[in-house]
C-alpha cells in the first residue's frame, strides 16, 4: 500500500498557513500563536489517526500507538515543526507530515504492532527563537539541563519557559525521555541541497551526517595609510585571508569524499577605502562525511594560516566547535535500501551536510534518514518547493521499515 | 640663519593641548573650541611677527607681510590646523607652525619682501566634522558653492554656518580669493609613510601628489548551505573576491613606479558562519604619481574582476571617484633643491601618496610641498611624531624659498 499524494499535500498546504509570515514563506517560531495553530492541527491529526497524544515539558508533541508487547520500547518516526523565518513550507514539517501519513497508513491497513509506533513532531531544531538548535531533541534526551533551559530566552528577553505557558503547554511535564523506550528513530527530510535533483534519484538513504568543524582565524597585520604606504612595506591583513580563503577550494578538492570548506563570515578592521585593514576575522567550516577527512581538512587549514605568519603578519587560528559525523545505523539503512529497490523507487546513498534532530537521537538509538529532492538545492527560503510524490514516495519506504521494525521476529 | 628648534617645538607643544581628548591624542575639529583656542594662539603669534590678520569666510586664517609693490600677489606659507579625531600634534598643526617660523625669520632678518608674504592657516582639510575633506582650500578657491557649504552638517546635525557663528566667526566675510592675488603657495607635511625614515633622507621634495582612483567591486554569487552545497556547485562571492584581491600586490609590482593598490573595506553578505556568501562588496583604492600609470592599473583591475565573471559568478566594477595626480611647479622644485643643498641638508624627490591642501592650489597657482619623515610611518595617531629639527630644517628649506619667491628679480 501506497502513501496517500493527496493527503500529503493537504497537510502541506494547512500547515504552510501557519506563518506570521504570510506570501514572504513560512515563520513558525517556538511556542508562538503559530506554533500553536500547528500543534492543535498535528494533535487532531494524531487523533485521527486512532493516537493516544502526549506532550512533553519542552512542548514536544507524541503520538503513539501502542503495540501488543508490553512495555516494549517504540518506533518513532517525526521530524520539527518549526521553521526559520521566512523560511519554506517543507524544511522540517515534511517529516512531521510523513509522520502522520504513516500513522494513517497503519491505520488503515489495521496494523496492530508488536512494538509501539510513534509519532513525534519536534520543537527549536532550527533555533531560530532561542539559539542553538536542535533544542527539542537535545532537551528530551538529557543534553539540556534545567538550568540552561530555564535561562534560554529570545532575542526581545522573553524567557522559553514563559513563552510555553502562554501557548498552554506545561513546563512541569516530564522532560526526559529514557533511551530504553526508544526502539528506533526515522525521520525524512528535504535533501537542502542539488545531489539528488541533478542525479535525478527520488530517494537519498542517508549513510551518514556529516561532522562539522568551526574554525575563527584571525589574520592580524598592521593598519597604513592606503596612499602612503609603499606595497613592499605592507603588512595587510586582508591580503593574506585572500590568500588563505582563495585555497580552500583546491584544498577541499584534494582531500575529496565530499569534504567541503567554507568561509561565511569575515570581518575587516577598520574597513575604510583608504586604510589598509590590520585585522581580517573570518569562520572556517569545515565538513565531511568521515572524521578522517575533518581532521585532514583542519590539519591542512592551519597549515595554511600558520604560512601567512610572516614579516609583520600574525594570523592565528581557534576551533569554535567540533561535532564528529554520525553514522547511522547499517540495518536501518539496509533495511530503507530494500524498500526501496521492492517499490522500485531509484535511490541512492549520500551523506547529509546539515545537522539533523536524527544526529541527536543516533547517540542513543538505532536511526535511519530518508532524504527527498529540494527544486534547485533551496532551502531556508520562501522558494523551498519538494514535489509531492518524492514525498509520498518517501513516506511509503519509511512506512514499510516502519512496519517490520515494529514487528516482533521471534 | 637657520630656523629656531625651541621655538618651533614650543609652538608644537602649545598648539597640541588644544585637543578635546587630553592624554589620547589631537582631537580639534573645525569650529569648536579647540579650533577656538588653537586660532587665538595662531592670530597672536601672527601679530608678534608683524603680520597683519585677517579671517575670511570659512574661518581661514590669514596673516600678511606686506611687499613694496602695489597689489602684487602674494607668496602663501601654511598648511591646516584641524585634525582627525585622537590624531597627532603634526599632521596639519606642523605646515602652519613653519609658515609662523617664516614669519619669525622675516621679522628678524628685518626682509622687506617686494611681494607680499601670507602664512595661512586652514580649516577642515581633514573633512573629519563636515566631511569630504579640504574644506577650507577648495572654499576659498570657489570650488565649494555657497548653496553647498550652507548646507554643510557634523554627525549631530549641527549647520557648519551655525558652528562658526558660535566660535565668533563671521560667515558674511568675503569666501572666495582671487587666484591672482597668489604667487605662490608653500606647503610643509609630515610624510605620513615610512620612505624618509627608512631611506635616511630628512627631507623629501615633493613632485607629485599621486592620483587616486576609488572603484568599488561588486562579486554576486549564490547563497547555498555550507553543509549541503558540494564544492563544484558552488558559486561562493567570497572565493572569487579572495582571489581578485590575493592578486593586487604583484599588479601593483608589475606596473611599478611606486604604484599602490589598497582593498580597505570589505563587506560579506549574509555574513553567517554557515551560509556560503552570496554578494560581497568591495573598494580598490588606486595611487601613482603618473596617470598613465594609474590609468593602466585600473584597466588591469577591471580585466581581473572581469575574468572571476564565470559560471554563476557576476561580477561589476564601478569608478566612485577620480582624481588625476597634480605635478607640483618645477621651478619651485628646483628652488627648494637647491636650497637643501646649499643648507648641505639630505633631500629625496617623492611623490605625496595622501591628498593634502596644495593639491587644490596647484590648479591655480605655482605650489611647492616639502615632507619630513614621519616616526615608524605613523599619522592619524596619537603616536605619530616627527623630530624638531626635521621640522627646523624643513622650516629653513621654506623660508630661503621664500625669501627668493617674494623678492622681484627684474
Amino acid at each position: 500500500m501506497k502513501a496517500n499524494v493527496q493527503r500529503i499535500e493537504q497537510h502541506i498546504e494547512l500547515l504552510s498557513q501557519f506563518t506570521s509570515t504570510p506570501g514572504v514563506g513560512v515563520t513558525r517560531l517556538t511556542y508562538t500563536m503559530e506554533d500553536l495553530h500547528a500543534r492543535i492541527y498535528i494533535k487532531e491529526k494524531m487523533v485521527e489517526y486512532n493516537l493516544v497524544v502526549t506532550e512533553d515539558g519542552f512542548g514536544n508533541i507524541f503520538g503513539k500507538l501502542d503495540g501488543t508487547i508490553p512495555d516494549a520500547p517504540s518506533v518513532i518516526v517525526g521530524s520539527h515543526f518549526d521553521s526559520v523565518p521566512n523560511g519554506g513550507a517543507y524544511d522540517g514539517a515534511a517529516g512531521v507530515i510523513v509522520g502522520l501519513e504513516v500513522a494513517a497508513l497503519f491505520k488503515e491497513n489495521n496494523i496492530k504492532p508488536d512494538y509501539p509506533l510513534e509519532i513525534i513532531a519536534l520543537v527549536e531544531e532550527e533555533g531560530s527563537r532561542f539559539g542553538g538548535g536542535l533544542m527539542g531533541s537535545r532537551g528530551m534526551m538529557g543534553l539540556l539541563s534545567m538550568e540552561d533551559f530555564n535561562k534560554l530566552a529570545d532575542k526581545d528577553g522573553e524567557l522559553a519557559v514563559d513563552a510555553m505557558q502562554k501557548i498552554g503547554l506545561d513546563p512541569e511535564n516530564i522532560k526526559k525521555r529514557d533511551p530504553k523506550t526508544i526502539k528506533a528513530f526515522l525521520e525524512l527530510h528535504i535533501e537542502q541541497g542539488p545531489i539528488l535533483e541533478e542525479t535525478g534519484f527520488q530517494i537519498g538513504v542517508v549513510e551518514a551526517i556529516v561532522g562539522l568543524t568551526q574554525l575563527e582565524v584571525t589574520v592580524q597585520g598592521q593598519a597604513g595609510h592606503a596612499g602612503t604606504t609603499p606595497m613592499d612595506r605592507r603588512s595587510d591583513a586582508l591580503v593574506s585571508a585572500a590568500q588563505i580563503i582563495a585555497a580552500f577550494p583546491q584544498l577541499a578538492k584534494d582531500e575529496g569524499a565530499g569534504t567541503v570548506i567554507t568561509t561565511g563570515r569575515l570581518n575587516v578592521y577598520p574597513n575604510g577605502a583608504n586604510v589598509i585593514p590590520d585585522k581580517v576575522v573570518f569562520t572556517v567550516d569545515i565538513r565531511s562525511g568521515k572524521e578522517v577527512h575533518v581532521l585532514n581538512a583542519v590539519q591542512k587549514v592551519k597549515e595554511l594560516v600558520d604560512s601567512q605568519s610572516l614579516g609583520g603578519i600574525h594570523s592565528s587560528c581557534e576551533q569554535m566547535l567540533y561535532i564528529e559525523p554520525k553514522e547511522l545505523d547499517e540495518e536501518i539503512r539496509s533495511l530503507l535500501k530494500a524498500s526501496s529497490e521492492t517499490l522500485e523507487i531509484p535511490y541512492c546513498t549520500m551523506n547529509s551536510g546539515a545537522g539533523h534532530d536524527a544526529m541527536v537521537f543516533s547517540d542513543f538509538t538505532a536511526c535511519g534518514m530518508v532524504f527527498i529532492p529540494s527544486k534547485d538545492g533551496l532551502s531556508h527560503c520562501p522558494e523551498e518547493w519538494s514535489d509531492s510524490s518524492h514525498l509520498a514516495d518517501g513516506a511509503t519506504i519509511i512506512y514499510e521499515a516502519a512496519k517490520q521494525l515494529t514487528e516482533d521476529k521471534i
